[in-house]
């Protein structure tokens, strides 16, 4: 597939290439929780799907879409962790070899994990190394095919599909106007959640949230320019932490989203502590981001739909999550 | 209703009464918790459903089963919590008031919960009163109807339409053959579920499981005779440790099951934080008995659908489960 913008039509494809392998997760609904906050909050849990994360939907599709010859070669992908997971199940249902190149100050399950799906870990250091580097060094060396975390058509379709449910499953509950808020790094989910809901429930608005710090994509919508994150470290929410929008997801952010929300990490582990006690499911920082701002940010609509985009956390930090907030 | 066993029929009307109020729980799996286990193993994840476990179905078909009249002058109930919460809802939404007969030693969650749901909550003491004398004295006093935990064939049919839940998504993914293992008090669930499955997927094979100490059904059905336990309190899981099961729920039990399984207390702990790191739930200690009944028991099938029935757990007993055991 050529690295361009996927089309609603991409999306659809990539649903049909996931069916029967990546879970259908539910929307969400607590009453205490919207007693809570004033208005409807509905929340995406895909921190329920394969793997711990969405990020399970576009490796899947990324590499169903490869040739025999490239999976027979195998993939390389890099990612703080829930990317690497995705591709490492992926690859290993679709019978690739994976090598992943990880942060060595990833949470600790993530490498763990990846590690369990049979991936090849390479760890580097975030400060000082450079991973695009290291990921092209390898490819090279070994015919790998690179899978990118979000500038990657077949990602973007893959993470699109978790808009595909939201269309529908807000229909089954008679939601047609929406503010749907999506935990944002690169923009992959975000994009593919903004281009399958512009053609499948265009009263649903986009909005990318980001953590404080961390405001890449905020700033590049504000000032219609791509802007870059000032540190590549420094968040609790390290899932989302990429120095900037991609060159395929922005202009989709652009086109699709309205403004930008950042909270800062207190919010998001009081979002956890929210969703532990109210929806029953686990978060992590970076997954907590979207909730955090339905609770503790206005919004336009009285209708919220939260993307809890993942769960894979150490368990030290949710423990530490509960004890301030729970 | 008349206060006999329900039939598939009953189950399925439930199901209509709760379409649009009930959430369709997922059926979760994980490669990685299938890989511990060297089976696959299924959770039916109840905690997500609205209230924070499954007993909001019996409650929301049991109060709309209800005449006008009845509940125009109201509704008890007497419950460790999730019973309470799932009246204290259904009757809110149904314009019903509602009062609660709970244990002073119940988690502070589920009281609050409770309260929040607009029921009046009176408290006993577990080891010196008798919750059905004080629910029979307010229920004469002031013209309430009673809606008892599980020996009631609404709450029974309520319940049960998690098994047709099952039956569908056992199908889905290709499973004809199951050990379903049910988190099992009073067996309001155990026997629903065993109704719906013996109609819609007979190869699926029901086992309560109970915790140490509280062992009655297992006993129960190893005996032919409904046993007691010897204590009404002293495990930690708080949702299941009713004396006996019920003169409606034994006999489907005992027609429908096979032998109960007993789990620890840590057991349950474990499952707690294994339900934490693998499939991003949370788990009250009641409701992680059969997960843990599935990862640290024998079974006789390859398959095993544990039922994760409910999520409402303070978050320092949470703490303490990922502190010994995530």
């Amino acid at each position: 597939m050529a690295e361009t913008a996927p089309v609603a039509g991409d999306i659809e494809a990539a649903a049909r290439r996931l069916k029967g392998h990546a879970t259908r997760t539910p929307l969400l609904n607590a009453p205490l929780l919207d007693a809570d906050c004033g208005r409807r909050i509905w929340v995406k849990a895909e921190c329920l799907q394969k793997t711990g994360s969405f990020k399970y939907r576009g490796a899947r599709n990324a590499v169903a879409c490869l040739t025999d010859a490239q999976r027979a070669n195998g993939v390389i992908a890099y990612s703080s962790g829930n990317h690497a997971q995705g591709v490492a199940l992926a690859a290993q249902e679709l019978g690739a070899k994976a090598v992943i190149i990880m942060p060595s100050d990833a949470p600790e399950l993530k490498i763990i994990n990846t590690r369990a799906f049979g991936a090849k870990v390479v760890l580097y250091d975030r400060d000082t190394e450079d991973r695009d580097e290291i990921g092209e060094r390898l490819s090279g060396e070994h015919g790998l095919t690179l899978i990118k975390p979000f500038d990657n058509t077949a990602v973007i379709s893959g993470q699109g599909t978790t808009g595909l449910e939201i269309a529908e499953q807000a229909a089954e509950n008679g939601i047609t106007e929406a503010s749907v808020l999506v935990c944002c790094g690169g923009g992959g989910l975000t994009s593919g959640i903004a281009i399958a809901l512009a053609a499948k429930a265009p009263g649903l608005k986009v909005h990318p949230v980001e953590p404080d710090g961390f405001d890449d994509v905020t700033r590049s919508l504000a000032t219609g320019v791509i802007q870059i994150n000032a540190r590549r470290s420094g968040s609790i929410c390290d899932a989302i932490i990429t120095p900037s929008p991609g060159k395929i997801t922005f202009p989709i952010l652009a086109a699709h989203c309205g403004a930008g929300i950042v909270v800062t990490d207190d919010e998001a582990l009081r979002a956890m502590a929210v969703a532990f006690a109210r929806l029953k499911i686990v978060l992590e920082p970076g997954g907590a981001v979207a909730l955090a701002a339905a609770l503790y940010h206005q919004s336009d609509n009285n209708d919220v739909i939260a993307i809890a985009s993942g769960g894979n956390v150490d368990a030290p930090v949710f423990r530490m999550a509960l004890k301030k907030y729970g």
